[in-house]
């Protein structure tokens, strides 16, 4: 088999690869699919010649035009639908037609024709206009933007054409994506489409790229390279940390998406009024797609009674009686495996699970592990390692003021979840708790589960650090989502007909909002401005 | 004399200090004033532990009454307006009453009572409801802020009034702030009408802490406490740097506005056009305050032919018949001479100055100096040494081609200004530099110079690294300044009584734009909200 080609500059490129990887189908082990290469340097460099000609080059370019090649996209995806799902699912071990042509490919086609929408209209880039002083700002192009996906979305946040991909290009940043090594496949059919879409929209060509894989060293090479502007990462905090610290030293942006075990708090009124049902609730919550989800609930915080230990019985009844579901692949298998270890070491005690399960898939026994409040409190760091998987801990507090007092130790997570009651017997104890809660966390959630992550403008798929690298900013959510990869324009008495079209005394789009002298209006300015 | 006590936790305690400081009248050389602290870990520790606790208690703080402590203070500033005046002149050697008292007080108070007014109408939380699945998100709190304010603008950016101080707070955030040390009793008069605001506001008394001066060492180690959440920095690229790796590592927020040279296109048609009115703008600009503004032109570029020759003779004679100024301390003058010197090292050309002016206060000859469009490019990254003060460099390019050339291998900075003829001469050579010139300004800016900057929603007081260390956000500017010390705060199906007034379905302020469903109103949400 020969290695495939990368994208560079608008060509199908053999690369200077350094070495290849072949995709592993992780229900059974096997190897499928073609050899992808492992690039060096110079592929790396050339792209970044690419993509800062291309950013040159993309300045003078509509929304318009950025809104037609994602839509162009999102249809090209959607034709090959089919073959998209049949590929990722082997690459995976995702169901192709329930999860992967069902829910996520939807998914990622709606965030595309969102950012599409957002590009056009010109509402990410909140136009700002100070009529007093003849002042305009606005969000607009920040550059080069690397992303690198994670593995446990292939399309809605793979580095091609999910959600950090439809953000940069939204924002006019051409694209260095990087694959996950897990789903080359999966990305060289999304690039094949994306360069397509690029040809039939008239876009430079190096908008979007493709590299497979590359050492560790020039992945930190690359997110500090002079040319890159930003990068975008999903992933592990160890791989995420690495490459902040080679971005920061360089003055380089990055956004990370990292691990988080996303508390959940089920405060002692409720458990009483429907334990059964959140027994139910969490179990589904904590193992659906294996548990590899950001948001999947790997604490849960429960008062010391009754209705706390049936729960505890029913949720091991559940975790021993579920089926075992395939992991994305060995990296996941073994962090799941190693974290389990490390989280029993630091005191928690087995309930179910910690078993391999089955040979010849990657798999491991659905797990579940408990601990004190105190012992909790006296380990608390390394009780928050994460079990990225089918997997969950299990803290049984003392009262309610011990729940807060843990939460006080935590670090940042994106989400974080109080379950109360209808009646009101657990008011006081949200009161206490919330707070403290909410000071941890992006997403405050009440009597529902972390997983399941809405495309709305209203979502904060972030948190505090380390869940992300800057709490104030979204992964997932258009239009706020692309003013990452972007910079704020100020426009100084500039004349009207060099200012960008969003900027301009007649706006643009009728549905475009701009804060003019302080009020958000659609309207035009009428007045001639003067200084 | 006894040492000033440090302001920690609503008490004026005495100083574990190191050592001790005094300020110096840059006008004579001559120790001004009180003998103050430089504080040791335990002193900042001790403020962290306070602040930290402040902010706990601040998180059920309304924005009613961060406001009200903000205007309070903003009148107690103007009830010490002389005091303040006098103290800071000593101190800094800029003119009390037209400088500090005339042009710095009143846009100081004017900044705290515009944070009032974002604090109070919540217009800087930006709430966005998606009411179809009920995700509600606006921007909070965010924890205590570290303020450490520059030599230049005792006033209006000092740690305990400024911009940054003015945005942390309307965030609902304690602050520590940092004095400079060459104003430590202005400083300490503003620490005092702050306390006495807080007091009379019943706000937590730690929510304001003052630090004279610290180690570098312990202000690496305060900035990347896990106490503090984010730090403001207006100062020197080398102190600012320093202070971004060691919060960066800490994953700690920190936002800079440093050293920039102001980059202003002078094009042919203009010069022609009004050669001798740009003199006569470019020397008032580069000289006022002696040049000590973040904003001072320190590079200016033109094409090489009569006109400019002309306007070089023009400047350099006004440049010599200036009287200088005095420079804010011994730090600013050492400064100076040395970019100066490394300027000439790099290849500029002598006009005007070099010169040490007179002795026994700190100034410096006006400076000019010019250098070749080509000798430029040869040596660009060194000729882009900022030179702190009263003087700046000319480049002469042999063409607007070079110019453009010479713009693309700029730095970040916080402006950029091009100067265009009124029959469209220029326009081409202004189509060719601006958009390599937008991507490498926070500002761009016509035919002004960029000393001057507007307290405006849309100004950008910030720019590409290194002028700042995130291009998203401004400086100066309200309400969106106040969003650097914030966090995404994201509320999931979270009951009604549980949302913070910006959220719920009744808008608590008739003049608050919410985007709620993509569009901004100030309206409630009549429907109730179903998921």
């Amino acid at each position: 088999m020969s290695e495939q080609k990368i994208l560079i500059a608008g060509q199908w490129q053999n690369a200077n690869s350094t070495g290849n990887i072949q995709a592993v189908n992780p229900a059974n082990g096997e190897k499928v699919g073609e050899i992808f290469p492992v690039s060096g340097w110079v592929d790396i460099d050339l792209a970044l010649d690419a993509a800062a000609k291309a950013s040159a080059e993309l300045r003078g370019v509509s929304g318009e035009k950025m809104a037609t090649f994602l839509e162009t996209y999102a249809i090209g995806i959607e034709a090959h639908a089919d073959q998209l799902c049949e590929i990722a699912s082997l690459e995976t071990g995702l169901p192709a037609a329930t999860r992967l042509g069902g829910i996520e490919l939807p998914r990622t086609t709606n965030q595309l024709r969102l950012a599409a929408k957002a590009a056009r209209e010109g509402s990410w880039t909140l136009p700002t206009i100070d009529t007093a002083v003849n002042i305009r700002s606005c969000h607009g192009q920040l550059g080069p933007v690397c992303v690198m996906g994670p593995n446990n979305f292939p399309f809605a946040f793979s580095a091609i054409s999910g959600g950090d991909f439809a953000a940069a290009i939204a924002g006019g940043n051409p694209v260095i994506a990087k694959a996950h090594p897990s789903q080359p496949g999966t990305t060289k059919l999304f690039a094949e489409i994306a360069l397509k879409a690029l040809k039939e929209t008239g876009l430079p060509l190096s908008t979007v790229q493709l590299i497979y894989d590359m050492s560790r060293e020039d992945g930190l090479k690359l997110v500090s390279d002079g040319r890159i502007a930003a990068t975008g990462f999903t992933g592990s905090m160890q791989g995420g940390l690495a490459l902040k610290a080679a971005a920061d030293k360089a003055g380089k942006l990055i956004y990370l998406e990292l691990s988080s075990i996303n508390p959940v708090v089920l405060l002692p009124g409720v458990m009483t009024e429907r334990g059964d049902d959140l027994a139910t609730e969490f179990a589904g919550s904590c193992l659906m797609a294996s548990g590899q989800f950001c948001t999947n609930p790997g604490l849960v915080l429960l008062c010391k009674n009754d209705e706390t230990e049936t729960f505890i019985k029913q949720v091991s009844e559940k975790f021993e009686a579920a089926a075992v579901g395939t992991l994305l692949n060995k990296g996941v298998e073994n962090g799941l495996i190693a974290g389990i270890k490390l989280c029993r070491k630091a005191g928690a005690e087995l309930l179910v699970g910690d078993t391999k399960d089955e040979a010849g898939r990657y798999c491991y026994g659905n797990t579940l592990l408990r601990v004190s409040g105190s012992d909790f409190l006296g380990n608390s760091e390394a009780l928050q390692v994460e079990m990225f998987g089918n997997a969950s801990l299990i803290v049984v507090a003392d009262d309610e003021s011990q729940i807060a007092e843990i939460i006080d130790t935590l670090q940042g997570n994106l989400t974080g979840c109080i379950y109360s009651d209808s009646k009101g017997d657990d008011d006081q104890a949200y009161d206490l708790i919330a707070p403290i809660l909410r000071s941890k966390v992006g997403r405050l959630i009440n009597d529902k589960m972390p997983t399941g992550v809405a495309v709305s403008p209203a979502m904060n798929h972030g948190g505090p650090y380390p869940s992300s690298g800057h709490p104030g900013f979204s992964a997932v959510g258009l239009p706020g989502a692309i003013r990452r990869f972007s910079a704020l324009h100020c426009y100084d008495n500039v004349r009207q007909n060099r200012l960008p079209a969003v900027l301009r005394d007649e706006n643009p789009c009728s549905t475009l909002y701009r804060l003019i002298d302080g009020q958000w209006t659609t309207q035009n300015i009428s007045q001639p401005v003067s200084v």
